[in-house]
């Protein structure tokens, strides 16, 4: 057999470990996919570079390539793939050849196709190591094979090429994992039926990236500068960018199928997020810690929309597709080259700071990059004129994690002068000087403290290198990877029909990719030019807000995105003129879907609003508990009161649970609430009421024919729905009418019956309880939408 | 008489207006001061230039000089000073002659020190009128003398010098007004005791500066541009500047009783920040919605505190007061030259948005402006080394009123050509090209759109102008006054003590005077060296936390400073291990005082603290309503909750207050709290109790020999306290025993003897209830600072 020559041979040379040495085991790598791309360019260099590394180790090692080509072929295009490994720089090239030889005839080719291969493969390692005697270590499985491939490979290897008990088995597996979440939730379901979570490496190979791989033990290093700044209240922005030149010509049957938020965002990108924004475990090492603080932060991303982000597709990418993939001459592709996306998390450390990942090909510049940016925190009394040259605390602070390629051409870290000297780990990482013309990110790069590894090494050798010693922190664990496709499939969702900007590629781009945050989203900051215009898409602003009469009461009508826009501001006004006359402004709120998306315009959009002296009272609620996600108050809380500043005294949720029961009678609820408005909103009369209307034409809680409600003396009633849930708690219509303004809103196609059919009707709440909102001295004011208006 | 003369004069020459053009009335003017530093360098210069716009207006003038010299020599003294004036460039100098010996004519002295003096100034102005056949219109008296002479001055024109009904008086008041509230108060109470509000200007020379005085007009003009960008969402910082380089010598005998802030902050620099943060009120012409604006402006500030301004001295300042005002060779001047201070709005519009005023004297250079400098909201895809050098959205972007002096030389309004062209008055401000080399505020200056006035006037001239059009826009009312001075004050109190950092003056001061923001606070940001140390001051870091044991439980002792952090450290890391445990934490707080800065601690320094899973319980309340100040819950919720997120759910103050009354026991208060406690706590075992301990040993609200809460079954309880308000409730001794941890903070000397006695008593509860915090299975940690255990 080879591996027994080789195993002489290496006894022979006697420099190289004997079998006392390798009584840590033997560990067998099978590489699936031998011949391939990955394989050629990467994988097979990090496997020799695996094998330089750790001949001394005290492990022996064998290497299986596998692919279904048959054995003879199979055997002669992977060694003329071995053949061609190269010596690293740093390593003697005597030493080098006598391990490359060795590690040549350490490897075979085996034809993996059927169920019989892999049985023969397993037989072949047993009867190896009962040969040899040795004790097996464990085996490494590297899919470097399509993933539609993955199911069927997985079933054999747990079937016939587990490891004996007390062998370990490790399963390598590269990405694409899925195309979305339920596709990847499939795909891990089924992988978990062969292998257990610890036995699977998924990789990305950016987390074995020099630059990214340290941003976690930078962090963890440097925690004592740190601590104060890594947070919303001192990081200006964070940019996180990987940029090709290369298009993607040759590859459009995966790409077309990808685009680039799979493609990059969804997993390099988004890891190299993760490091930065989760918080740091106590100990980094452990990689079931840093896996729970990764899947935390996770949690705290604020949900992806559809204006979170721009995208693009250079100009001759369409024709590329039609060509390689045999499309029509009018086929277009939907399929973003260029993404730019605004995320922002919810934890306390990072709300409200931008993190920007970008990538694209067809650019003006291949480079990668993590950029946090501080704000500027200093007040410089001397003009800058008059300054010393030193590093003035009001020059741009930063801290980049430079991944390669750009001006730098390599994997550096950099720290601004005048933030701190970090620590860095001597062995790796060492200061790197000169260059001071150089200009980066703005400042001349002495501005900064600059490290460049040691050693720079291939994110694949560094990944191999992981594996063979167990570091899943490496790696992407089956949770990590749900969480990431949960939080993009929105975002591919709702653009999968989204216009594209057109890019010329290269430097001509100039400024057409540009983009700019406004309220939480994302736009091209220059007009729409060479955009794919989507011709449906109506344009809101190409039509004016119709002011008339509707039920001889002002009516306001526009598309409702301006609908909104228009009552939220005159809800506004209203609050700075009743606030300014009598320092409070009571607000009676409605329930249900429409006023939502008003609750977020106020909350994102109204900076005068002057909510610490606004009272929000609710029009109605549902007799669950408030935290219910079908209370409306619960709905409130999330859109609109946990974004502004009102005072917890100002909040007045209606009593619907009492003595942990839901709206009964005597638990006096309704009179309690009554209480409190008498107690609080001068003559019971509200500033602005906020009603919708119902297809039943009901509002506020009060439906037709209702016992309660609709007149007598009470305030606050109790009333039934004639959908879940069936109990309601309500103001009165009576108590509504005493307001000084009630302020109706209809929106949608849904509501253009009923509309209809108020625009004709007279006085009749008892069939349709809003016909008598008619407030007795205050000001009704119905804001309907064309759709509903006009169907 | 002389003025007949005039008048006689005024019509022979013909050119000039006829008695039918005065049909308007006559204006008096009196300088109160006519021979003073200020009436020589500005106003009669002022009033002049007022005669010459306005000679043709309708209006006949005389201008009256007054001072305490005598009748001869004082008219000698004024008339030096009338010879002297000047002709402005864009006047004829044919016509200015013409009008400056009619001015001169126009112009009289008059010793004004007895009340006969006024007397007979009242009686010369009515003969004049009479004799002349003119209509009054009215009467201006320009104080330009020191402030303790205003009443007086004030009392006899009260007195003696009123215009007739139907003409107007306008008294014309020079800073400074007061030197803090309470004289401020005393000083306006006593004006109004002689004048109506409508009658007082008082000056501040600032907003007659052309630059300071369009910052209003042009927000209002450029509404359409402003209104998305002028708040906190997408303004960085503003920096309201004035730099002097000529130091206080020769006016030290002014300048040690002010100081920088009294002198320029308190009015200047607020006055310019009052028009930036404002609302814009619908019509920026009256003046009565502009001080309403404004007034509201005052009350969103937040309060300073020391730590809010940085103050410095010039070297030379010790010396020169010793020298001009014959002090000692030690004596030590407490009064800056220089301050930097940071303010806060905590309007809707401007939160979190930092605002610089720094003023100081022998600086580098002499320069006035105010600089609002916007986020950087865009990201610029193409590298910045392949941009067009056109007007990319990633350079910055700045709004500058520049009030004058420095490298411009000119007033000015500087905007980024990115963010957008600006409305400009015509006719008073003109586009300014060339000088592109110019740098300015680190952009070229090609980088803005410049505008300069058309025809650069002196702050006096338009004041003077202002005071004759009636423009009380243009000054400050007593409200206004005493807003400013409201908002100063706590600031002048909290700082009279504070050490200064000596500065060497000019160029030399580098960066000696540069200051940073952390935490709402700022500090300067190199290191002491040169500062005078107040030698009292504790150095807390000079000490080590201790830890040791008190009661049998761990002890952490430390300064307070040192002690409150650790406690808030303590208890989030508590609060993360809980909720990444139970997925809550729940925790209880006591009120009273000490816990006040380890909320505040809390709310702005730990961004990991898992706010949206913790509950709030209180420990104890005092039985008034939740919203009055003397409330625990109210207190919690101004230092605490309104600056995190917690949501309203997990929010639960005590019910003191239930049916409109205070903690009566048939309202069953206490049972629904325990129910509260019983639905959501499990095992009522809160995750931490923070407690806090009495000079007489009691904790919570359980006072020595209590009835209630000692002991039994009972969870919450209603006490008396020995002090008012006397009702209270709390929770009781057993339900607090049964928490998962409880922290005990004790700070303060007034602390020591219940501190010393605690260390030495055992288990007497009922002596001193805190003796009986006893977790049963928990964990008692005491926090006490250095003072209360060393005393």
């Amino acid at each position: 057999e080879m591996l027994r020559r080789v195993l002489c041979t290496v006894l022979f040379v006697g420099a190289l470990p004997s079998l006392a040495d390798v009584s840590q085991g033997h560990i067998s790598v099978v590489l699936l996919g031998a011949t391939g791309d990955l394989a050629k360019k990467y994988l097979w260099q990090g496997l020799f570079q695996l094998y330089m590394d750790q001949v001394s180790s005290g492990h022996s090692f064998t290497f299986h390539g596998a692919a279904l080509t048959a054995e003879e072929p199979g055997q002669r295009l992977m060694f003329d793939v071995l053949k061609k490994l190269a010596c690293p720089p740093d390593e003697s090239p005597n030493r080098c050849a006598v391990l490359k030889d060795q590690f040549l005839k350490l490897s075979q080719y085996h034809q993996l196709k059927t169920a019989e291969n892999y049985t023969a493969l397993n037989r072949e390692i047993e009867t190896l190591l009962r040969q040899e005697g040795l004790k097996e270590a464990g085996r490494i499985f590297y899919f470097s094979v399509p993933p539609f491939a993955y199911t069927e490979i997985a079933r054999h290897i747990n079937s016939s090429c587990r490891p004996p008990p007390g062998a370990w088995l490790r399963v390598v597996l590269e990405k694409p994992f899925g195309h979305d979440l339920e596709s990847a939730q499939q795909l891990a379901a089924e992988l978990t039926g062969f292998f257990r979570e610890e036995e699977m490496y998924r990789v990305d190979h950016y987390l074995g990236k020099q630059a990214v791989a340290h941003i976690l033990p930078f962090r963890d290093q440097n925690r004592e500068f740190l601590d104060p700044i890594w947070n919303q209240h001192h990081v200006e922005r964070v940019e996180i960018v990987l940029k090709e030149t290369v298009d993607a010509k040759g590859r459009t049957s995966f790409y077309e199928q990808y685009g680039v938020i799979r493609d990059v965002l969804q997993n390099h990108l988004t890891e190299a997020l993760m490091f930065l924004t989760m918080e740091l475990p106590a100990n980094i090492s452990r990689a079931d810690e840093v896996l729970q603080c990764k899947l935390r932060a996770f949690q705290s991303l604020r949900g992806l929309q559809k204006n979170s982000a721009v995208l693009g597709q250079y100009q001759a990418y369409a024709s590329q597709v039609q060509e390689e993939l045999q499309k029509a001459r009018d086929y277009i592709s939907t399929t973003p080259t260029f993404a730019g996306v605004l995320i922002h998390s919810d934890s306390l450390r990072w709300e409200g700071v931008p993190f920007l990942l970008t990538s694209g090909k067809a650019l003006d510049e291949r480079v990668g990059y993590v950029r946090v940016l501080f704000k500027n925190r200093a007040y410089c009394t001397q003009s800058e004129t008059l300054r010393d040259a030193g590093h003035s605390q009001c020059k741009a602070k930063q801290i980049i994690f430079y991944i390669g390629h750009g001006v730098l051409n390599t994997p550096a870290v950099l720290v601004s002068r005048n933030l701190f000297r970090p620590v860095m780990p001597e062995g790796s990482w060492r200061e790197a000087v000169g260059q001071p013309d150089l200009h980066i990110f703005g400042q001349p790069l002495s501005d900064y403290y600059v490290y460049m590894p040691v050693k720079e090494r291939d994110a694949y050798s560094v990944l191999i290198s992981s594996i063979y010693h167990g570091r899943k922190d490496f790696f992407i664990t089956t949770e990590n990877l749900l969480a990431s496709w949960g939080f993009w499939t929105p975002l591919l969702d709702s653009t999968s029909h989204q216009p594209l900007r057109l890019y010329p590629g290269g430097v001509e781009n100039q400024h057409l990719l540009d983009f700019e945050m406004v309220s939480g989203e994302v736009a091209f900051t220059l007009a729409e030019q060479v955009e794919l215009l989507n011709p449906n898409r109506l344009m809101p602003s190409d039509y004016r807000t119709i002011q008339s009469k509707f039920r001889h009461s002002p009516l306001v009508s526009a598309w409702s995105e301006d609908l909104i826009s228009q009552l939220a501001s005159d809800i506004e006004k209203t609050a700075i003129r009743t606030v300014a006359r009598s320092g409070r402004f009571h607000l009676a709120l409605s329930g249900g879907s429409s006023p939502v998306v008003l609750f977020q315009r106020l909350a994102r959009h109204h900076y005068a609003f002057p909510w610490r002296h606004t009272h929000i009272w609710m029009v109605d609620e549902r007799c669950v508990p408030l935290t219910d996600t079908e209370s409306n108050f619960f709905s409130l809380h999330n859109h609109l009161l946990q974004s502004v500043r009102v005072p917890y005294f100002n909040v007045h949720p209606m009593p619907v649970h009492l003595n942990q029961r839901l709206c009964v009678e005597e638990d006096r609820g309704t009179e309690l609430y009554t209480k409190e408005i008498v107690a609080l909103v001068a003559n019971t009369s509200f500033d602005l009421v906020l009603l919708g209307v119902g297809t039943d034409g009901h509002t506020a809680s009060l439906f037709p024919h209702s016992e309660n409600g609709l007149e007598g003396a009470q305030a606050v009633v109790l009333t039934e729905s004639p959908i879940k849930p069936h109990q309601r708690m309500s103001l009165s219509l009576p108590l509504i009418n005493r307001a000084g303004q009630v302020f109706v809103l209809v929106l949608g196609k849904g509501k253009h019956d009923i509309t209809t059919l108020l625009s004709r009707v007279g006085h009749e709440p008892r069939k349709w309880p809003v016909s008598g909102v008619s407030p007795s001295s205050g000001q009704l004011v119905w804001y309907v939408d064309y759709e509903a208006l006009l169907g």
